[in-house]
């Protein structure tokens, strides 16, 4: 069983947007395990959409129309499924009535326009979940399924994850469940985790219980998926459950940093407000990206005090203690922790020096970094060298030292 | 003359990766004045890559494949293209020894598996512009253009400015040149200049000298774009340079703060190099991040001396000077912004102080935002409350306080 995916919308094909829809709906089929072979992006034309329809019917099982759904006359996918299963569009007077609610509830009054949404192709069935003004529908044509839904993606993610995702899984007679989860890893590469995980990976090929994928995320690590099917949510639970423990002692415990959405900074964050200890930063060549990081997840307050942004050498020596001398070596990042760690009152400390680029300093070479953690009154400081451009140097270092804290913190 | 383009891997239809190269090749084409009506995308798999590109051949004038042309068993975009051109692939010597010289280069021996990437359907012409180790190609199907490129985004970018835009242009006898500006705004509503544009549209609707379109960019700011189509590169160098002149005029200098590629931080920036002054910040609520866009800039470091992140409300007591008293305040923000400018020796400085939620703080709601900067020793403060989401109010706090200090020191 599969299903197509169709974007609407000719500012996708200006390149004016790009069409993150047809990527989440794409994971949200494999997770379900609903084969998804083409996604294809066609502009407002009656024609062209019609054709792009016609052939996805003509080669997949189901079809998930995004986008067109608005009040606007370049909003015309309702007109091409009507025509394209042969039906006329047939205005929904209880749509009409929750449309012009969900105006009201804003505190504005619904343009005339709005009505148009509520016509609807004869056959088809509403969709349960109106998240916004765009009613989304379904309709078999040839016993495929056609799905329309919004091009606004809270709007798209609500439909699909309150009905259309589960429907395409009953027409499959999927009435196994999958669920998953991701263990979320720093400081081992792809091809290292694929070689520590072979033999699992083997074992899991045979038995079927369970597959386990790698996702690359750049600066976010590398993602561990593990899926499970099972004929009900506790029985995938338990084999999740399970899998996890065998993964974290093959690869190492120390790597994960978290499962599913939890970030590194909400890591090291959790440990630090466990104990009751606070936060505070000194940061040079990261310019501000560490403390931005931390205090990007709510609730931060209660844990960290601050930071002192030392982009300039003179400032390094007068507001952090750091003895004249280089500023990217040990003696100075070391100082520049005990030195934040005093000027805030904190119980632990970061701290980084270093060489963004492009032109070396003191001798160095760009991505030549120092970094250091501060906890219980000990410094660790760390050198590296790491061979990318100006963003990604700060990007790395931000990650791998707030990963040098969590593991200190975790023995 | 229009141009389609298929967008190759599995990985794209999982929606472990986003196609962005579609959205950027779309709106390569569209600059270049080749309409583009279709995108696709489709796995690694033999019958269905031949299929789309069957399709894509019967219902454009030109194709461009994007992907598959790497070294390992699941790239076949080669084969895919060969057997639907009818003819074998073929090794070139040539690019064998450019493949192994930039392994050579690279400090790396080339693995065997990367002769397959020199390996080109036989009537192919290779492309001259060759970034990393797989070569792009470009052949004729029933005098349809078909360019393989790879799927490495800056590979592909360099391959399509370097040659297949230029080819394209010159098989649909497009001799004018296209070039176009962007002028980047902050503080205006895409509704606000459209009206004081429309005026302006029309004109140039008429004369059709220059086109004219608004691109959102979020926290970006929004861009108006000019696009000149002449004979030559220095007249439509000319008509955009009096069009940029005009639009000016009408939405107002103050809210331009960059043109193309320029950001609000290197503006600001310039602007305090030009004038051999200093930078310095006191961040609240945004925890780092106007530091860290400050310093994304390279050679940011003769002007930005140094942050202090004052997370706590005691920190802004002890270290910035701040009286006891509400730190969501305009008392607060001046202090804050003094103190930043005395504590770093600074000329000018920036300082914002409010509530980033989802809890109000002081008895004020989320998104109520104090931001000052500071000039010549004078201390302006502006109060905004932000209906957005917590991160959205930290960026916005962010390219504001920016905006601020960039049409202070425009005056």
């Amino acid at each position: 069983m599969n299903c197509e995916v169709v974007a609407v919308g000719s500012e996708l094909l200006l390149g004016q947007i790009v069409d993150t829809n047809s990527t989440w709906i794409g994971e949200q089929l494999a997770l379900g395990g609903i084969d998804c072979h083409y996604q294809t992006k066609v502009g407002d034309n009656f024609e062209r959409m019609q054709a792009v329809l016609s052939l996805a019917l003509s080669r997949s099982d189901n079809v998930i129309v995004c986008g067109g759904l608005g009040p606007t006359q370049d909003d015309i996918t309702r007109d091409v499924i009507a025509a394209t299963a042969g039906v006329e569009l047939e205005r929904r007077e209880g749509l009409v009535e929750q449309i012009v609610q969900v105006f009201g509830n804003r505190g504005r009054t619904m343009p005339a326009n709005n009505l148009r949404q509520a016509d609807i192709p004869a056959t088809a069935e509403v969709l349960p979940v109106l998240p916004g003004t765009a009613p989304g529908f379904v309709l078999e044509v040839n016993g495929k399924a056609v799905y329309a839904v919004p091009g606004v993606p809270w709007e798209m993610q609500q439909m699909l994850s309150g009905f259309v995702l589960d429907d395409l899984r009953r027409r499959a007679g999927i009435g196994a469940v999958i669920k998953s989860r991701t263990l979320r890893t720093w400081g081992d590469s792809e091809s290292g985790l694929a070689e520590k995980l072979h033999d699992e990976i083997q074992r899991l090929d045979r038995t079927g219980e369970c597959t386990l994928a790698f996702l690359a995320s750049g600066i976010e690590g590398l993602k561990v998926r593990l899926t499970a099917k099972a004929a009900t949510a506790e029985v995938a639970d338990g084999i999740l459950a399970t899998e996890e423990q065998i993964v974290r002692r093959i690869i190492g415990d120390r790597i994960v940093f978290g499962t599913d959405d939890e970030t590194m900074e909400s890591a090291v964050l959790s440990q630090l407000r466990h104990r009751g200890w606070t936060l505070a930063l000194a940061e040079s060549l990261t310019g501000g990206l560490i403390g931005a990081r931390i205090s990007a997840v709510a609730g931060a307050s209660d844990v960290f005090r601050g930071g002192l942004v030392s982009y300039a050498t003179d400032v390094k020596f007068d507001l952090l203690g750091v003895s004249p001398g280089p500023v990217v070596s040990e003696e100075a990042v070391t100082a520049m922790a005990y030195g934040a760690a005093k000027l805030f009152d904190a119980h632990c400390a970061i701290a980084v020096t270093g060489v963004a680029g492009p032109d070396p300093l003191e001798n160095q070479q760009p991505g030549t970094v120092w970094m250091a953690t501060l906890v219980q009154g000990t410094v660790e400081a760390h050198r590296a060298v790491l061979p990318f451009d100006r963003e990604r140097i700060r990007q790395i270092t931000t990650i791998s030292v707030l990963n040098h804290l969590r593991t200190r913190l975790a023995n």
